[in-house]
């Protein structure tokens, strides 16, 4: 017709080839989401679960996906550097992560939450999400982007643990709280929590302190068929991995997890941390191993999910 | 942080100013979906009822929006020329408007097809939509785009209402409708749903020929206070429209809306050719007037929907 | 070759299309530049004739410029909005305009300079320009940038010819001059001018307090053609505009300006001010007018120069 | 002013942190303009030393270049990864660059083609460049865009070689040598180059076959303070060029070159093959150590220049 001109006003934004391609998403206004879903404070083990789920999906739907970051209300997905998802468009890859994500969580809220019939928290409000992409490269600084992230979760659950403690636990309101917590170091918290209610810090759960993390593995197919090419050690390491993996995924079954059953191969969550020394591998050495295993996507058609090691 | 220097990598991409800023969203493999929630062919009105909803949701929460246009799987919001929202960020704008439309699609889904236990039909996949953003410098182009998207859906359910009822009343295979349809003109489709099955093609819903429209109106309270400076034709004519408002109000509270009761005010839903012709302006008029309406956003803090004027 | 796959990098940016392309073009510290080939303080009439030919040169090779803009060191071009040179590829305007006119300021700095044979000063260092482009959706928004510009040039000459007044007649030291100046308003400017000077501000040359202006004119040839469909106001303007211009050629024959032979028809040079009241049109419809007339580019084969109209 | 809002439409595009950034800068309309001033076919060395003139300009302006290759009517310059000119700014690294090139290019045009009192070439017309920026992520890639340019040149001269031999020589036209040539591969030019002309193509100059290049090079006083942390053998092999360079510059005095009195220090020129070779080190680590050396860009005060090493 003779309308269609204007689609020439329509511009594509082709992403710089060979850059390590990261969505960063982001609640919007989950300050009063939160609140007004009674999440418990300061974290809510459904809300992370929720989010690791829709970073799942994600992971499933988008095959070129290294990693996946996630704390709090946001979570991060690193493409590898060859991704060639949408030919690299910014708008296409931006949108369409966030749109699975966002539809995500409230696909699943009541799997996590439960519905109102069985005692729990029905979805109020329609929550959404903000959503960027930014360029990383070279491995080291996306290694650096991760760090980064890990490091503001890091902070931001030690103060709020202490936070939420010495107001639900010590009784002060929440201004005295903040008063109190102004200007002290990490120590000083710490301190607070061991001396005056006996909390070690060190002792709660990685998820929180760190944050989760999901990485795209070999599948052991996939190892066989590499087992020739790869570096012995690197071999061993990720055999190594795939016992405990069993393990959990033994674990999950007897939990009733229902995409246990179907989910084979190359999805691991964990805490880099972990993850890296359970490995007993640098996280540089990992991310490597992983971005040169996933050259090959056509072998990830089965995923699997094993719980955080402890 | 030492790791705080990779915030550097992110760029911001602030749009033009003074440009209509169109936000196009679209359903991922709709196709598929469509399919396998049995949506009616070619049109089911609960998805495109379930889509009128979403967009509602996005025009109340971006109140720069002055209209939105939807048809399909797909839908696009007009920002006004001044508008300053996330300073006019391009990532922010694309991806909270996005967020919000996904999450309402999957928050809403039952109240349009139901659930399972009241015979309704369950959301089985986790939907996902794409989007971009198109700038348009005029007026006059902004319009263009808004009819290049009505050709296309006028073309559209031209082609599937006569392929759909030659295949469900005629009996053809899709093959052979396809074959049969092959080079055929829009009197021709016409003639074949007319002569054949006596259907007469204008008679069919307005929302499926011509696609569903929201507008951002000037409420009540606003247009006493702009009395005085508005030209006396264009009043009346807005008048004329409320009172057809009243109308649709009082029946929508008969069928249970229940947004009706906290909806006052200054979204309205109808066709543009039907609006324009009701209001007797032409379509320049009709959103000139109401980006000047729109100028101070203050007053808009109520909304009220209106049925498809017939 | 294995290597051409680097040629993917590269990014092309084509500008929004019915947008008015602006290229702004500076010197690169000119004001030891100025020093250095010592130019008249504060405006030196050689430098502003070199800036000018230099634009012209630039608009001779871009036939899409309808306007352009200058003073001290710096130029403005504006493309039409309906533009198609390079496709509208950022980089390629950019680049092609700005390469041009650096180019021809060394290769015509002699015409206006003179050489050392003949008292003249020499070249000493390369100068060089930066440039950008700025896009103008609305006619309304590129009369308002040359504006900017304008007030610019005439706020920074009233300075400089108020600074170096009291500097070269009245001796004070260019600190001194600071001083005495930091804070006065225009008037105040202006009365130091006249009662310690006996300098009258608005007798000095136009040129030096509005800055230079190129305007694309339509030939006589297209003139003929337009007659028909141009309201008979504008026309009889443009006629009064021409015959200004042919005394201005011959007074040009005369001055031995060599380019004059082979120029016909549609640059024209003035202040936009003096421009508007000599046509007794205001600055909207001289540059609606000239958008238009230059909707056939064809037709502009030959250029005219014509001396500013005193 | 009220007008200095249209400022604000100005838009900066600062470029990805940690890439390299080239600028490819390529003569417009050189099939025209070398024909017109008579340029040697196929190669004139007036042509490509005042290119490389112009090249070394812009080296010594911006001190963030670490590497710059030319042929034919091109350069690119390369910026190591860490530079922060303009702020990383796309329109002002891409104006400045190109602006001093192309006024270099008119500044010492006589410099090389002499001028018409001296039997010379006379500038007859205002030459102009095109510019571009491309980003490349890693060391790798960098060295393929060059190795990309180098091997055009290469094709390109083995076929302009045999073209205008054929033709000056061999007596063809150039429609008949154009069919002649056609379907030609690299060995069949080669031959007729020797069977029929007794020309052994790989006897002809570097420059020609090659391009230039320009490398910014370590002064010997950074030399001697670097000297405790670099390894022995890359010092070893910096020593040894560093010989070489001195011959060179004794030549190049002798030769009367009125550049070298004041360059010391930091840009060498030669072909990148031939520089890897003679300094027995790999491409890679060439541009390896010379990104690292480059990093206290304040020692690079002086420059040097020394003839291609045969
Ligand atoms: N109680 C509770 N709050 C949480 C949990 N996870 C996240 N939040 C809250 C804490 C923060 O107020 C908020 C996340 O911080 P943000 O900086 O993203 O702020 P917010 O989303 O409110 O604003 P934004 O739209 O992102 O600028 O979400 C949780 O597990 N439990
Ligand atoms: N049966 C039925 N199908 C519909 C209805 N609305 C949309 N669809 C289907 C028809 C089209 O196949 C599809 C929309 O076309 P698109 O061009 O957007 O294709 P699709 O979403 O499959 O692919 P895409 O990911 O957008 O490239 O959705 C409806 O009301 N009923
Ligand atoms: N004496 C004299 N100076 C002039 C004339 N035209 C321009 N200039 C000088 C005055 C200013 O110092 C300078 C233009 O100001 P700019 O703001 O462009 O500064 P400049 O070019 O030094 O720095 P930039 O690289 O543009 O940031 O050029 C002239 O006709 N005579
Ligand atoms: N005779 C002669 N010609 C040369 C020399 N160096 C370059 N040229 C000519 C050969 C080519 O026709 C032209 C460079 O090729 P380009 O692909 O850059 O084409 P051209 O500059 O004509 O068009 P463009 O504006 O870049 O698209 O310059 C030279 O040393 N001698
Ligand atoms: O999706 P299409 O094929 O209708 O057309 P498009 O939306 O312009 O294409 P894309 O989704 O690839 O931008
Ligand atoms: O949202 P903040 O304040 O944590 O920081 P940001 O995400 O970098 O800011 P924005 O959401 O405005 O991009
Ligand atoms: O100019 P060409 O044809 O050698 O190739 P290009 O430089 O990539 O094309 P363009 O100048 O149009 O960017
Ligand atoms: O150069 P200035 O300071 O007059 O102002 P600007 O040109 O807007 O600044 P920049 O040259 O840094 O874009
Ligand atoms: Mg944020
Ligand atoms: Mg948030
Ligand atoms: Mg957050
Ligand atoms: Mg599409
Ligand atoms: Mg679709
Ligand atoms: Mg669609
Ligand atoms: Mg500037
Ligand atoms: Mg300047
Ligand atoms: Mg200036
Ligand atoms: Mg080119
Ligand atoms: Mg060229
Ligand atoms: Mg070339």
């Amino acid at each position: 017709s003779k309308f269609e001109y204007v689609k020439k006003f329509e511009h594509s934004n082709p992403l710089l080839p060979s850059t390590y391609m990261v969505v960063r998403i982001d609640g919007r206004g989950f300050t009063n989401f939160t609140n007004l879903h009674n999440f418990e404070k300061p974290n809510d083990i459904r809300g992370l679960q929720l989010m690791n789920k829709c970073a799942k999906e994600v992971m499933k739907s988008f095959t070129e996906i290294i990693i996946a970051y996630g704390d709090s209300d946001e979570y991060s997905f690193a493409f590898k550097k060859s991704a060639n998802v949408f030919n690299r468009r910014e708008d296409k890859i931006l949108s369409c992560v966030l749109s699975l994500f966002s539809t995500s969580y409230v696909f699943f809220w009541s799997k996590y939450f439960g519905d109102t019939n069985t005692g729990g928290q029905k979805l109020l409000k329609v929550p959404s999400f903000d959503a960027r992409i930014v360029l990383y490269p070279s491995l080291e600084d996306l290694q650096n982007y991760l760090s980064w992230r890990q490091v503001d979760c890091h902070i931001n659950n030690q103060y709020n643990t202490c936070f939420w403690t010495i107001v639900q636990k010590g009784g002060l309101s929440t201004e005295q709280a903040q008063k109190r917590l102004k200007g002290t170091l990490t120590k000083d918290k710490n301190e607070i929590l061991f001396s005056e209610f006996g909390i070690n810090y060190n002792t709660i759960d990685e998820i929180f302190k760190r944050g989760s993390i999901w990485i795209r593995m070999i599948s052991k197919k996939e190892m066989k068929q590499q087992k020739s090419r790869k570096p012995q050690e690197i071999k061993e390491q990720i055999q190594q991995r795939n016992q405990s993996e069993q393990i959990n995924l033994e674990e999950e079954k007897k939990n009733g997890d229902s995409d246990v059953q179907d989910l084979k191969g190359d999805i691991i969550d964990m805490s880099l941390d972990v993850m890296t020394s359970a490995l007993k591998i640098s996280k540089k050495e990992l991310l490597l191993v992983h971005d040169d295993l996933v050259e090959k996507p056509a072998f990830y058609e089965k995923y699997e999910l094993i719980k955080k090691l402890k």
